[in-house]
């Protein structure tokens, strides 16, 4: 029986979520609560009321925090079972495995659908959903991810909300790795469904996820609800009935959720963990570009969550030898997720600060030195290059 | 904001799940994982593994353990919106809340579905269960609930699998609140898929729950799954690939397990644990009909899991303040869910031992005096005593 021990000092974790979280929202995992108990509905009911506070939405708008056992994409499922009418149909705005996913969704749901697909380097297309929505009105639902953690993309989420709005549809944003980090102005970005994760930017660890949506809109369909579990209308039922999930929820992930919001207010609220995640990932770029590596994306339209950086176009670069050397030295990255470049991720998100990213840049320059790489000029052999600058010519155009 | 202080001495949970854990297993949250790093997908192995190995059953034989985040309600809702094909039909068997909520999740699900209903108070119907089937020979799969902790039945599992195998069907076990503490010999007792949670007997918290089937049954109607989040065929396949969740699992719950599962085995197991439950139930028992409160079910059909007790006939008695002052002394119960009795329920299970049921008795005692109750005779008012008469009688014929 080989199993690693969990007293090993914990590595860090660039990677998307599952973070790296305080001390003190692990902390708050210590203690067993009853999920029927009112000292328990009480966190539940601060944690719902906090989440509007932090996206400054307003109860008295009708806006609800409904909280759902699960993965971010759960959530994101459970909107699509739950709020759209057997009439409906949905079209996903896709540049990235998360779009697809949405795609996948809907295809188990039996949910009409239509797909606006851009490559996962450039924005999404708004000529074509325009084209899209004016020739298909039984399009009531347009789908889109906020931060696409496939390449790192930031997708422009006001420009999208005003062709959604004006064609008069329901706008469904998976804000899953940005919601805590990226301020977005729901209301006016058109937003009718908000979906985001305990162990994203709000440093809480896995096992919910949430969803913001005004009430009457959430419950407009709730007889023709796809899934019991993924039921959203029940799930807020629930909460109206007795402040309390319908079915076992996750009680120690709630609890360290509960810290890490109190923990966000401390550090300043969303605009300071922006400014934190801005500079981690300024002072991660800067690092990684003086060691030779160089980004997928052009600062334009990159995110300040996630980076993914081409291979080195050396011969003695491979992923698995470069990650298991990182990881041997207490570093956690990420795999690349792009389909037409070779890439690996860092993310800068979770309880890391810019000495943690200057010790991640150590370890890497070490690597790349242990591994033989004298140059590793990713990207400027000529065939890398071109297809380098092809691509910012497209997102810049 | 009145939000309770975290670091308050942690209440005893006498529920059902989520419920006391032990130092160990919380303290195995106190690290980062990362969900895709090979240390982790070791772990999620081994638990795997773990599980079949606690069942009996040989992955040699095709068995599979499945894990997937959420609660055990989706657990088994997976199982229906994943292994029912579009043709299928199923008969739940439903004497209780959880037999209900699978009828539920089955209207959801537009599966097509017959119920066999018996009372809270009594075991399934086996004869009325053969009828059905012989009726109705479009039904493809029967549904049951193996301990149903609405009243703590146990149900008869052998007996009505022996039916189901008569008519081909395959047998889908709700034995959450079973599993690790009631050995079952699940291919005697014609199972073909059991699921079971994290949080109940086997000592974990709660973030996920699991599904033991054969592998071929399981991937047989993979391409009619009715949900993505919930289709266990694809989560099998996301194991088969490289060892991962599909999505983010909750990472520190699972850790958890892992502890949970080797203190399982340092106890001496399932039959130790049974024992310790058996035990604790007895004593819970035999002490709360000493200050005189009467279980609602007879022992024959009774779990040693969880114990329904009727209120006191005595004025003075209403639940809520019974409840709170228990909690005041640091002992969480459980309201009652029987349709046609008042009752509260105390489960046994989790971390406790004979001392902490005898500090509950103790207490009980104590509320029991405070509220001014002077004969609680529960059930010896004319009116319950032939309620409980009957229910006796209609059990044990």
């Amino acid at each position: 029986m080989n199993v690693p021990s969990p007293s090993a000092p914990d590595k860090l974790l660039f990677t998307p979520g599952p973070l790296t979280t305080s001390a003190g929202v692990k902390q708050a995992m210590l203690h067993d609560a009853g999920s029927w108990h009112f000292d328990f509905n009480t966190r539940v009911r601060w944690v719902r009321d906090e989440l509007l506070r932090i996206a400054d939405l307003s109860p008295a708008d009708g806006w609800e925090a409904v909280l759902l056992q699960g993965s971010g994409t759960y959530g994101v499922e459970s909107v699509f079972a739950t709020c759209v009418p057997p009439a409906g149909k949905v079209c996903v705005l896709a540049n990235g495995a998360y779009g697809e996913r949405m795609v996948l969704m809907l295809e188990h749901l039996r949910i009409p659908h239509a797909v606006v697909r851009s490559p996962e380097d450039e924005l999404p297309d708004l000529s074509l959903l325009e084209q899209t929505l004016s020739a298909d009105p039984a399009i009531t639902h347009v789908a889109a991810v906020h931060c696409e953690t496939t390449t790192g993309v930031l997708n422009p989420i006001y420009e999208i909300g005003r062709v959604v709005k004006r064609h008069c549809c329901l706008f469904v944003v998976d804000a899953m790795s940005s919601f805590g980090a990226i301020p977005v102005d729901i209301e006016s970005a058109g937003i009718d469904f908000l979906i985001s994760s305990a162990n994203k930017c709000l440093e809480g660890v896995p096992g919910f996820c949430f969803v913001l949506a005004r009430r009457d809109v959430l419950l407009a369909n709730e007889a023709h609800a796809r899934s019991l579990s993924l039921s959203l209308a029940d799930q807020l039922r629930g909460f109206d009935r007795n402040g309390q999930f319908r079915y076992t929820p996750p009680t120690h992930v709630l609890l360290a959720f509960e810290q890490a919001l109190k923990e966000l207010e401390q550090e300043g609220g969303v605009a300071a963990r922006e400014r934190r995640y801005r500079h981690n990932h300024f002072v991660l770029v800067e690092g990684m570009k003086r060691i030779g590596f160089r980004p997928f994306l052009p600062p334009s339209v990159q995110s300040c969550i996630i980076t993914a950086f081409y291979y080195p176009a050396a011969a003695q670069f491979e992923f698995s030898g470069f990650y298991q050397r990182l990881s041997e030295k207490g570093f956690i990255i990420y795999p690349g997720k792009i389909s037409r470049a070779d890439t690996f991720r860092i993310a800068n998100i979770g309880h890391l600060f810019e000495t943690d990213i200057r010790r991640l840049l150590l370890a890497v320059g070490e690597v790349v030195q242990e591994m033989g790489i004298e140059s590793i000029s990713a990207g400027e052999t000529p065939a890398s290059l071109s297809q380098t600058n092809a691509v910012h010519t497209q997102i810049l155009k």
